[in-house]
Order: C-alpha cells, then sequence, then structure tokens
C-alpha cells in the first residue's frame, strides 16, 4: 500500500513537472552581450520584454550597439540601424552595479539615445552622476550633477524589494541587494509580467565567500514563485573556473558556488527547480575558459537543471 | 630664359616630391578601433611601432581586445590570443584625453594586463584616478588613488611641448595640448623614431570653433619636419560631415574645417604638405555618414593631399 501511494505521489510529481515545463512563454529576451568581460564588442546587457510585445527594458549596459547591430541583423527588431533600435524598442535600463563592463555601452550610446529612465540603487545612480556623466569623462546626460545637465536620462531610485511599474511596459520589476565584493553591492531584478516572473542577478559572489545573507534572503522570496510554476527563468553569473581559488574571485560564483547556492534555492523550493531554466551569464573569457566551464556546471547537475547559455543577438523565449 | 628656369625649378620640384613620396617607411601603424562613437567593438585606438620591431606604444584605448583579437587573427601580432598580445606587445598607453571612447578599452582590458606606463597630461590622469580606477567603476590598477591601490599601471605626467623616452621601445614621443570644447584639453603626440615622424592628434576643435590657436601653434612646430621629408603621416580626426552646424560639433572637426587647417599648415610647410599622408580617423558612425565625410574630403582636397582611412586590424606603413 505505501508503495502504491509512492508511486502515485511520482506520478503526480511527474504530471506538474511535465505542466510545468509546458507552460506558455511570457518573456522574450534578447542578449546584447553575454561576456564576463575583455571582449568589448560582447558584454553583459540583456532586453527583456513581455513576450509578444517589443517593450523591452535592458538590464545592463555594457554594449548595447554592437548587440543592436546584430539583432537588427537577425530580424529580432525592426529597425533600420542598432542607434534606432536603441531608440525606439529600450523603453529604461536596469543597472545592477556601475562597474564599466555593465555601463559603457549606456554611457558610449548615450549621444544618440533618447530620453529615458535609468532606475538603480543608490550606489548605481551615484557613481552614473559622479564617475561618468560629469563632463570629464563623459558629457552629462544625467539629469542630475555636473553642470551643464544635458536632462536626457532620469535616474530613477530603486528601494530593495519595493516593485515599480515601468513606464511604456507590461512589465514590474523588484529589486533585490546582492553582494559583490563585501562591502560593495549588486542587484537582482525580478521582472513581474502580470504574474509570470523571470529574476536576473548582476555579479554576485556566494554567501559562504561574501559572509554575506543575500542570496539567501532572495533564494527565500522567489522560492514560492518556483513552487507556484510562475517562475521562468533564472539568469546568473558563473565567471570563474573552479580552478580558481576563493582569494581570488572577487565577488564572482564558479559552477560548484552556483550549484551549491542552487542546491539551497532547489530544497526552499520543494526540490521544484528543475522547472525553472537556468540562464549562465558573465563568463570570463580565455582560451578554454568556456569550455570548462559548462564541463564543470554539467558535471555537478545533479538536480537535472535546465541550463542555457545565451548567446549575444540570439532571441530567447521562457 | 625666365621660361627655363621655372622648368629647371618645377623639375627639381617634382624630383624632390618623387623621394619624399619613395623614402622607406618608419612606422607600423595597428589600428585597433578607428571609429569616433557608438560601436563599442571599433573605438579609437592605433598601436605604433618602428618599423620592424613589435615594441608598440598604444595611442588611445577605446577598444583594445577586439581590436587586438582581429589583428592577431590577421597574423599582424604572433599571439595565442588578444590577451597575450596585449600583455606582450603593448609597452605603454598614451591617452589623448580621457572621454571613454578613448579610454573603455584600456579599463575593461586591465585585469588581464601586465604593468606599464599610462602616459598623459594631468588632465588625463586626473579622470583616469579620481573617476575610472575608483574601486567603485573599476578596481584601482593604478599606482595612485583610491585604497587598496593594485599597483599595475604607473600614471606617467606628460608637460606640453616635453619629449619623453619610451622604455622597451625606440620611440621617443613629445606631447601638445589640444582644444577640444574650450577650456576642455585633448592632445598630440608626435613620435620620433630616430628622427623620423609620425604626429597623432586626438580629439580637438578648429582654432576658429574654438576661439584658441592650439592647432596652430601645433602646425608651426611640425611645419620644419614637413618640409625636411621626415614626418610620415598626420593622423586626425573628422567625425561629422561638413551638415553638422558649429555649434553641434563639440569640439570635433568636420571635412571642411579639416581642410582649412590643412590649409594653413601646407602654407606653413611651404607648399609640401602632399609629402604627408593624412589619415582621418574618428569618423562618428551613421548608416551614410562614412561615405558622406570621405566624398566631402575628396571634394574638398584642392591640395591632392594624400587621405587614408585606417581599418580596424589592418596594418598601415609609413
Amino acid at each position: 500500500m505505501k508503495i502504491k501511494y509512492l508511486l502515485l505521489f511520482l506520478f503526480t510529481i511527474q504530471l506538474a513537472d511535465s505542466w510545468a515545463q509546458v507552460k506558455p512563454s511570457s518573456f522574450t529576451i534578447i542578449p546584447l552581450g553575454v561576456k564576463g568581460g575583455l571582449d568589448e564588442s560582447d558584454l553583459s546587457a540583456y532586453l527583456v520584454s513581455a513576450k509578444g510585445n517589443n517593450q523591452f527594458i535592458c538590464l545592463d549596459a555594457g554594449t548595447i550597439n554592437h548587440g543592436l547591430q546584430k539583432a537588427v541583423a537577425n530580424h529580432l527588431l525592426k529597425a533600420t540601424n542598432a542607434q534606432k533600435a536603441q531608440q525606439d524598442f529600450i523603453k529604461a535600463y536596469f543597472i545592477s552595479h556601475a562597474h564599466l563592463d555593465h555601463t559603457a555601452g549606456l554611457i558610449l550610446n548615450s549621444p544618440n539615445d533618447n530620453a529615458k529612465n535609468i532606475y538603480g540603487f543608490e550606489s548605481v545612480l551615484d557613481v552614473l552622476k559622479n564617475n561618468y556623466f560629469t563632463w570629464k569623462s563623459w558629457a552629462n546626460f544625467g539629469n542630475e550633477g555636473d553642470k551643464p545637465i544635458l536632462n536626457k536620462y532620469n535616474y530613477s531610485l530603486l528601494s530593495p524589494n519595493k516593485e515599480v511599474e515601468i513606464n511604456n511596459t507590461d512589465l514590474r520589476v523588484k529589486p533585490f541587494l546582492l553582494s559583490h565584493v563585501n562591502p560593495y553591492e549588486s542587484s537582482a531584478f525580478l521582472i513581474n509580467n502580470k504574474g509570470q516572473y523571470l529574476l536576473y542577478l548582476g555579479d554576485t559572489g556566494a554567501d559562504t565567500v561574501e559572509k554575506s545573507n543575500q542570496l539567501e534572503t532572495l533564494w527565500r522570496s522567489i522560492a514560492p514563485l518556483i513552487q507556484q510554476g510562475v517562475l521562468h527563468g533564472i539568469m546568473i553569473e558563473v565567471s570563474f573556473s573552479n580552478q580558481v581559488p576563493e582569494k581570488s574571485l572577487f565577488g564572482h560564483l564558479t559552477p560548484s558556488l552556483l550549484m551549491s547556492e542552487l542546491t539551497k534555492l532547489n530544497s526552499l523550493s520543494g526540490n521544484r527547480l528543475r522547472n525553472t531554466p537556468i540562464l549562465v551569464t558573465h563568463i570570463k573569457p580565455c582560451d578554454t575558459c568556456e569550455n570548462q566551464i559548462k564541463k564543470e556546471i554539467a558535471d555537478a547537475n545533479t538536480l537535472v537543471l535546465k541550463i542555457i547559455y545565451p548567446v549575444q543577438g540570439q532571441k530567447i523565449e521562457l
């Protein structure tokens, strides 16, 4: 009798899993850049929209123009060129932290952009204001800071765990604090399309290494969404392979640390994480790093999670 | 009799011209990026060495890695990858001004670079120190500024018109002040390979627009080198086409302003400028801008100057 119930239980889980796996996609992602450094043509930046409309928010902005060139060439955005695509389809920027590999594309392309909001925590907006849009580094396209103020971008301050509505899109975004070489901050963004969700993490160290509980706090917040089958994906960084020692991680994850964090999240989610694809971002380039990291993730993937590696200019629907 | 002397005179000029035109080249230039904005994969950066050795200085550093990838793929630098090429072949950086389209590649690739000097005027080094290598924008790889100081790059202060010897190369460099939206400064670098010269100008406005005499001062300094036939090339920017009004030039040149400045230089050089190739840099991309600017330069080239348009990853010998 016990075995019968166990089989029924397993069968029900399987059914639920299948349902979750075939649930209709709610988000379109267009990666404009995916690498974790060095190659200026392909640095972290991801367009995200509610599936079926072209009103994108841009999560980080390491490379904008070169990624948009590819997206336009691949007919993902209907525009005559990358500049026009930037003006027409990006409705707002969300910057996880102000390091240049997450902001250079936004700054370099600001002369040809049109007015929109830049969302970020105070730690992010302060650097844009005081270090980049200062006239010394770049013309001040912000709406605060060194004069003359060109007033193209509106700095939109985020507060941790407080969801905001994004004008001209169907999306709402709730930001979370991450730790990126404690005490330096980074951010995660939970994107809400009418009760369907996508989670994006900027650069982050593991809680154990950072002596922090920011990831655990985030996992506890999103675990119910995984259990309800409404979290469509988690975009999370793996910068270095397992060979890199802890002291040289500089606030980043390895395959081993990723899997350790995801194992915690899986436990908090009633072992349902396999229904939520994991998109691995921010691999730091070297001759063999990408293959090595992919191999280490595959070897450590005892949870049988669905792993996706975003490619610049190639659409993902989740 | 008068006609005879005139013919002899013209013949002598022609001979001198031919001699100048066939003088052996002294410099190798490898453009790592040539555009004046937007496309993060191709922003101003030029490797220059004494011809025949591989000890390069890097003039501006908008795009490093992506340009080195092309240079390595084209077998211009013998290295297994771009990072190795950066470490092995770049001996020093010269930054004309600190705007991000001239510095992003240096900053983004600093984690994988090795120790070397960054040369610049105080206005340049101050921005690197106070705006970029600050831990908030990027780890401090400099030898001054916010702690901890990682001490990879040595800030090497330049003084106007004072030539410096560049360690590990055969080159000496004399910097000049330029005006780039007065009172903001930019720089020109006169590179000296044992008495043979190459001139590189960073972003610059025309004297008439900038209400400045920096270009005239520079022209007077280099005119004797043109007359002596030892100036092998002038790398100078043209950002916008003639259609862009003066108030929207933001410290840049148009074909018309370029030709007006070069006409002054030609006069100061005894009408000998046609022996010195002009390399046009920093064209701001748009669908038709490059062709339009080339056409306008060709139309205005009544001096019959030799015009070269550098291409990323394609070697030039001068």
